[in-house]
């Protein structure tokens, strides 16, 4: 039997507690092993909670049980969260986690000491929830090269566009709605501005390229400025208004240009990120040799995400005294700056601008729109982003721009 | 240093070479050990090629080598391939294999002679090419009761039924454009008579439900008769004609009813297997904890294929010594008939026979086209697969009917 505590009983924790429980059997032939929460650390009692019995206040009488060979950490934050998932590594248990900020800040770090110590620190619920994509990049991609990684990665800001689409509504309506149900926080900037979605494409991106990525690094931009005639538009494209997180490399004379950022991007009909409404995440990743593949799911709630931190507790079991190989050099990967980013770029501009606006961006497509008299879409040439925001800032009265998806 | 011999120089055995040559500091970085090809055997010779001179006809000079750790099996087709296997094992080396037929013939059988002898037996290739979906439901959906498990197996099929779609054409025609692409066999009947799909969802079933589903048990359809009406009326329902290869369970009091098919479905638009488009598979799996996921890719080609054959690999060289655990025991799953199935059908009637029809099928929907003014189509009630069949019998002048996705 192997005993495992639970730190922080919130969204995730209480999931991580639902899922051992009600597929007890099934978790224990595929570990091979009996799995069995001993305790549950959160600083709030939950009185008539059958958890109520193992609940501790105490981080101590865990990291002091050598019973204890599994924490799972789903506390979220910077702090204690670092803290208490140094020790636990420190005094050789492994460490399960689905907090994307405390991996994104110090992954590497921490895969360093389950190294030493022999014990495993794993994440696949850090990104994308329940979708399996940390554990096919580490163990199933590893013919491949991996040239590119990109994803919807927040289910909120997914959630806010695909209703954006379907109804015409404003943004501000739409956030209303998403809080309303519970999809949206109160104070919702971490998914709107793109925080949430750097922190995973850093993470990804890091084990895609075997290197250190900074989420400090990652050009962030959100979607609150993206408009109802910015989508109408779109859809006269064929495509969809999408917040991605991309990281990819380009080889120019020998050596290798990494990019990333996350911002609203136009992707085409065609691109398997096109259709992924909703709540729902996808990561696509392109490698030399399989070319491209998707995964998809719920990016999010309580069941799905600890349905995947679960997966790694039956992992590390299987694992005992082992550490499972993961490819994430400390070295910090230094990213291209996105101004040399070649892309299209769609451009709306009011009607009488139009014909000044084609030359001036060399535009390849012109799109006018009968519920929008007086203004009209175009689609720029492909040139450096640099460039692209000179002759923004020379041409004055652009209305908005939206990134194309290459 | 580990070597290892590749059985058949084709398609995917080429892949293999080219796979592990062009990516091979990454590979041997991720395995942790250099991995190096010391014999291919086929019965042909190829001068000028570099293989040449690794070249073997005999299989037991491989077999007698004691330093050839891993046999990569891409061979295809059940003998001699089945003796190499059990052979190879028996020695106590490992097996990776791209052979579906192999695999859901003998995969238990082979998985406990792996288990006896501590060394492994991956077949990550044999369903859905590149697309890696064997390792996530062995390794990933570990927490989950996996109760469906769907997918768009067969390229050449889905290529057909794309450009069905996009170009309004017949079967024979797209047939032989496929044929022309290389995309189809001279021989097609294995992938539109769909027992290559059937192949694969027996293997991916197994593992899913952790008993064998043995492929002669699953009810198998191919898309010889779908009609390029059928694809119009489709798209009026806002939805793709797609062969899907298909298992899940549904409980009964107590008592879990196991059905699997393959055959053309209707699949509506906001399923995410609904997108799926040209050579690409996609596998859907539901978990009770995780809900849906999908995993993208190409499903065939040398390099795709091969890259899932050296992921294996590089996954057997990380464990030698020991067995990875997959859950496939012998006993054969009992399948329920699919006379039992509940679904709802799309029925093609002559415009005259509608009345009848929408009463005698308990119609939730009746479809015109103006396109086939001679023509109706409609919706029937949900109820068991045997109930329709013989309303279809009773009816006498049924044009055509799908089976639609729930």
């Amino acid at each position: 039997m192997v005993k495992i505590a639970i730190l922080g009983y919130g969204t995730v924790g209480s999931g991580v507690v639902k899922v051992i429980s009600e597929n007890q059997a099934l978790i224990d032939k595929k570990a091979g092993e009996e799995i069995r929460v001993k305790y549950v650390l959160d600083l709030r009692d939950f009185p008539g909670d059958p958890v109520q019995d193992i609940l501790v206040h105490d981080y101590d009488t865990i990291l002091n049980d050598s019973e204890v060979k599994v924490v799972v950490e789903t506390m979220g934050g910077l702090n204690p969260a670092y803290d208490f998932t140094k020790a636990a590594l420190l005094k050789g248990k492994s460490v399960c986690t689905s907090n994307k900020e405390l991996v994104a800040a110090h992954g590497s770090e921490f895969l360093s000491i389950a190294r030493e110590k022999q014990v495993n620190y794993l994440f696949e619920a850090s990104c994308g929830g329940g979708i399996p994509i940390i554990r096919p990049l580490i163990s199933s991609s590893t013919a491949d090269e991996i040239d590119e990684v990109s994803g919807i990665l927040n289910g909120t800001t997914n959630f806010i566009l695909t209703e954006m689409a379907e109804k015409g509504s404003d943004f501000q309506d739409v956030l209303k709605e998403a809080q309303q149900l519970g999809y949206a926080e109160k104070n919702p900037e971490a998914d709107v501005e793109g925080y949430d979605a750097c922190r995973k494409i850093a993470i990804l991106s890091s084990l895609a390229f075997g290197h250190t990525v900074h989420y400090e690094d990652i050009e962030t931009e959100g979607i609150t400025h993206i408009s109802p005639e910015d989508i109408a538009f779109a859809k006269e494209l064929n495509a969809s208004v999408k917040l991605l997180a991309s990281a990819y490399w380009e080889e120019v004379e020998g050596k290798r240009n990494y990019y990333a950022m996350v911002a609203p991007f136009l992707v085409a009909k065609g691109h398997p990120l096109c259709q992924v409404n909703g709540v729902f995440n996808a990561v696509f990743v392109h490698g030399n040799m399989v070319g491209d593949t998707l995964f998809y799911g719920s990016g999010a709630g309580s069941l799905p995400t600890a349905s995947a931190v679960v997966g790694d507790v039956v992992d590390v079991v299987k694992h005992l005294g082992k550490t499972i190989y993961i490819c994430w050099d400390p070295d910090r990967l230094s990213l291209e700056s996105n101004k040399n980013a070649k892309r299209a770029f769609f451009v709306r501009v009011s009607s009488d601008k139009l014909k000044e606006a084609e030359t001036h961006f060399r535009a390849s497509k012109t799109l006018y729109l009968k519920s929008l008299p007086h203004e009209a879409g175009l689609v720029t040439a492909v040139m450096p982003e640099g460039e692209f925001m000179e002759l923004v800032e020379k041409f004055g009265g652009v209305e908005s721009y939206i990134r194309i998806n290459h």
